[in-house]
């Protein structure tokens, strides 16, 4: 389809600023306020944790009131967990911010990320905004990205191009997450602009299916997140004629380069997750359900057993076994089960391979991406998660670190 | 109910012996034979993952078949994801047995627990079973004991003693396990003897319930094993009167004794779990359902988040917080959710409790031992699970151990 991979492109009509509020450290980088030219319409997901943050809570609304002119997110903390008063906090920064650029505080849409459970200091958040806005250039995205980050390793970009008619058309995303990773319908932060120009009703559909192949196909500990966000903007700047018809080529081609970004964001926080050292796919085929298939896979994905024999490198295929064993399926016949280390098969008829030689299995163990693909023989339904392993640093991180 | 407490006691007619058969290690006991006197009911649970090791198969056919005379123990290895070889090397293992001491081999129930997936060593097996029958004993519990530890770091042993119009009778318990152990409707490897007179319809009934409240309601790592296995044998050899009425003062008194005794081998396994430098306590109350209650409970002891926070004694509330709230409870009010460390209010109402000082979360993580209560608000229903932290050794253990 012709969708070009960029290293990072800015989006025409997209300003970021960034500033250091000392929300949680001094001296760093973190509050980002993405600012939207009126007409850009916008798409969002969020956490289905029923314990969701403050922040979600007044954006999810304020998305329902009027199309968002600024987004407001900061790193540091989450402000979940907080009762009304987090609510009170986040609609007093929505309410700053308002003031300093003059629009509706319905105008701006808050995200926050960090500990949970510690008071938002508005007040050093509000007195940084000037400095925020005062920074709003269409070339801020790497310097945000780097401030919204909290125990990420790595900034999270991705950019995509494709042309309509012949003209080029933008699709760039940040991204941060390292830990508590389960997305479930929505993904941790991630903000995502295009240039294009699509009404609201296309981009929801769009970002829907955008997220499941990617943000909700990754586990790091099977944790969810209280304050998991994904924002799709479109400012409508491009030069190319609006996307308006679900079956076209255009909006084939912009749900596609979407995806793609949203693949690479999703990539990159597993491949950042906490301590990882490993990015493993899991493919689980022949299930008699796509719920079936994706409860395999994320058995496989959270087996602490399985997760700490990645870190080792050991090709144990019995821990992968006895997860899928493990799995809940209640008629599950152990003859058809097949399971592979990339192209080596490792179980074949629900015992190991007779073929299989260990040091097949340990090469693929040694690379530092490589799928686990198991066949259930039931079905036709398929699941696909990424997901890392588990080492002393994902302990050290969060034994050390307050989220 | 004058249940008493014992450090541990024989139990008349159950003779144990022991051998190093160089499954795994070379001069460590890894073998052990028990031998239960003609007449002797019995009763078992076993593992539900649908992989279950052969000698799981063999051991719950035999059992079918005849009253078992003899149980063979092996660690080292797991004789499991064999497929049909596993099976016939369980099978032989029994008809060495068999020949030794001139039985039938379905009277012998075969039990194995270690690595998956390697070839049970048959003949060092069988070769060392004379040693093992020459040193049967009524006093081999605490050899037997420690031949059946894999990671398991202490020897785990209980015995309860109580009496039946005046006379005595004895339940005396080992168990093995401390990684894979999220035990499904069975446990790790228990073996658990008496000498009071009891048919097996009523023996089974006693260890269905003695099973849920300590073996079905522990987890170290939410793995369940493929080996888990829990023997319940009554030599009859007690001076008493048969216990024959469930309705029974001598039968409620019996189950008190084998429930007490599975309790303290769970509670060992959980203390002794891999890495575990703590023991908490996950109560759960106000469920709608105790399949709700369970669930949340399970969701807490599994989440890597929360079990890290509690290796490093930080009473991170909002980890425990977000692990409700993504229990998948849909319609749950967080304004009716309360938690607890030990007697300590920490989220009262979805929010942080108005009088939670930190010192006093600090105070109760410190300890060794405490519980994490959860009231939902909702219903009646609650649930109780035993779990552990999860530590650096946690993950070294199982990075450098084959399963």
């Amino acid at each position: 389809m012709s969708i070009k991979n960029r290293d990072f492109a800015p989006v025409t009509g997209i300003r970021l600023g960034s500033a250091a509020a000392g929300i949680k450290y001094p001296d760093r980088n973190d509050l980002v306020v993405i600012e939207l030219p009126l007409g850009t319409t916008s798409a969002a997901v969020f956490t289905r944790n029923a314990f969701c943050a403050a922040p979600v809570v007044v954006a999810r609304r304020n998305l329902g009131v009027r199309p968002p002119h600024y987004l407001l997110i900061n790193s540091g903390n989450a402000n979940a967990g907080r009762g009304d008063q987090g609510i009170d906090d986040a609609e007093a920064c929505c309410e700053g911010l308002a003031e300093v650029v003059d629009c509706q505080p319905s105008q701006v849409l808050p995200f926050s990320t960090g500990v949970i459970g510690e008071p938002l200091p508005v007040s050093r958040l509000v007195e940084a905004l000037p400095q925020a806005i005062h920074s709003l250039t269409e070339d801020g995205w790497v310097t945000a990205a780097n401030a919204i980050m909290t125990t990420d390793t790595v900034p999270k970009l991705a950019s995509r191009e494709f042309l309509i008619d012949g003209m080029p058309t933008t699709v760039t995303g940040m991204a941060k997450g390292s830990g508590m990773i389960r997305p479930d319908m929505a993904t941790m932060l991630a903000f995502i602009a295009t240039d294009a120009i699509i009404p609201p009703k296309l981009l929801r559909e769009c970002l829907q299916q955008a997220v499941e192949p990617s943000f909700n196909a990754i586990t790091v500990d099977g944790d969810t997140s209280t304050n998991d966000a994904c924002v799709l903007v479109a400012s409508g700047m491009s030069p190319t004629a609006p996307i308006s018809d679900v079956k076209s080529v255009a909006y084939q081609k912009f749900c596609a380069a979407v995806t793609e970004v949203c693949m690479d964001l999703a990539r990159a926080i597993v491949r950042d997750g906490e301590g990882a050292t490993k990015l493993v796919e899991i493919l689980v085929e022949g299930a008699e359900s796509q719920a079936e298939a994706k409860e395999v896979a994320y058995t496989i994905a959270h087996s602490p057993l399985v997760k700490t024999a990645l870190f080792a490198s050991d090709p144990n295929w019995g821990r992968i076994l006895a997860a899928v064993g493990r799995a809940g399926i209640e008629d599950l016949d152990i003859q058809h089960v097949a399971i592979w280390l990339d192209d080596t098969c490792i179980v074949r008829s629900g015992a190991c391979a007779e073929e299989y030689a260990e040091e097949a299995g340990q090469a693929v163990m040694n690379r530092p991406e490589f799928s686990i693909r198991v066949a259930l023989g039931r079905g036709e339904a398929d699941a696909k998660v990424l997901t890392c392993d588990l080492s002393y640093d994902y302990v050290r991180i969060n034994a050390e670190y307050r989220t």
